[in-house]
């Protein structure tokens, strides 16, 4: 009799519809910050949100992250106090029209989203020594990171809006969220129901930064050789513009 | 007339179809070692795995990734020998049973693999002040990392497996590629079509450690407050125990 729990699963491309959904999702995630209705989150999304943070990638199975959910308005405003602070230092590192265009930039929704998640990484969790950690010693926090990623695609499929608030002193932080030693905030996050979702980045649309040429970014058999594969170069280039046209979904998947 | 470049996407979750398909590619989603096919991967596999890449959110609008692809087999010999060395080294690190066990791990698949990409991170790209990386350094290496499981769920959803090898000495790594100053590796990987999917983690199955109770890493409003949310805990049991049946995608999505 087979043991069907050691055979491997098919190693085929999921359906076109499947990768349609895929792509949909990471297409149209945003970085919500102003958008957010005060709606609660039914606990039934939030466990699944939850579920597939959990199934990220970790550096030897080691699962390094927890959940910090904060819901309570008074810590919030405290989260927030943190974010005004760090949010006027950072200001003044910019300079003239820049530093006025970063004033009037809304980064974060602490107060307005209906819950904030605050993942950590432990970085003890799984003993001193890690399968895989043992050269790069950060490649826990960026287990923390790949949970943050599967979260925030998550949310986007259940109609949740995620803001990652980066302006903030992280001591502080985990001093006002009690982490104990050797857990570390990784990314302070603003969750909930939105009015919508931006169509393109904010920071796009403001003009503070352009989407780059996919293509420049890509490299063959070490740095420097742009363009090294003229027909992957192509199929990249009639990708983007497919996206920028609204098209790639219906067009590119075949 | 309307300016429908500024109205927002609707704010309602995907259909359950679109999110059965999400949370699909998320939970099936795994590490490749030892089953990558020699067989090419197509360019428009490729270009679209790199365009889910290139849409992960980035700090500042940064976008600080390149993508290093890797097909001749001389520079990944070489790869694979700054591999060799240092799992050599991570061995010595496990005591006894455990020394054993890790010896016997398949780990990489950089020469069995048809191609590998080196996902890096230029700390200069937007300037020497960044929005949101102005109190965490780090930020702008979490963006990579968004970039990376962006890509590995595309791949996942294309067929594809991906490895993240993290086994490397990066300052040798840094050298071999001629990444230019500034520009840092941070993820090295291994993609291919692949014989098939393991159902779990291999390091699960081998019995090195266990998926966590995902309920014991959700806290309520500050540390150690496991629990706090009944409702939720609840949910997240029954979430947990569906995916483990095979049930999640068909009984817990509605």
């Amino acid at each position: 009799m087979a043991d069907t729990t050691c055979a491997l699963a098919a190693p085929d491309a999921y359906d076109t519809a499947t990768r349609e959904a895929v792509y949909r999702t990471i297409l149209t995630r945003r970085d919500t910050r102003g958008d957010f209705l005060p709606d609660p989150v039914a606990p039934e999304r939030l466990s699944r949100v939850l579920l597939a943070a959990h199934h990220a990638p970790s550096v030897g199975f080691m699962q390094p992250w927890d959940f910090i959910i904060l819901r309570d308005s008074e810590t919030r405003r405290r989260v927030h106090d943190l974010f005004a602070k760090a949010n006027a230092e950072a200001a003044l590192m910019f300079e003239g029209e820049r530093r006025e265009t970063y004033r009037g930039l809304k980064l974060e929704g602490i107060l307005e989203a209906p819950l904030n998640i605050c993942v950590t990484c432990d970085r003890s969790r799984a003993g001193p020594v890690v399968i895989g950690r043992t050269h790069i010693p950060m490649m826990d926090l960026f287990s923390s990171v790949c949970a943050v990623q599967n979260l925030w695609l998550a949310a986007r499929a259940e109609g949740l809006g995620v803001g990652w608030v980066s302006i903030l002193d992280n001591r502080a932080l985990k001093s006002l969220l009690r982490l104990p030693e050797g857990v570390i905030p990784v990314a302070y996050l603003c969750i909930g129901h939105v009015r919508g979702f931006h169509r393109r980045p904010e920071l796009e649309t403001v003009g503070w930064r352009r989407r780059l040429p996919l293509a420049d970014c890509v490299h063959l058999d070490g740095w420097g050789n742009v363009g090294g594969d003229p027909e992957l170069a192509d199929r990249m280039l009639g990708d983007q513009a497919a996206v920028d046209a609204g098209r790639f979904l219906t067009r590119r998947l075949v």
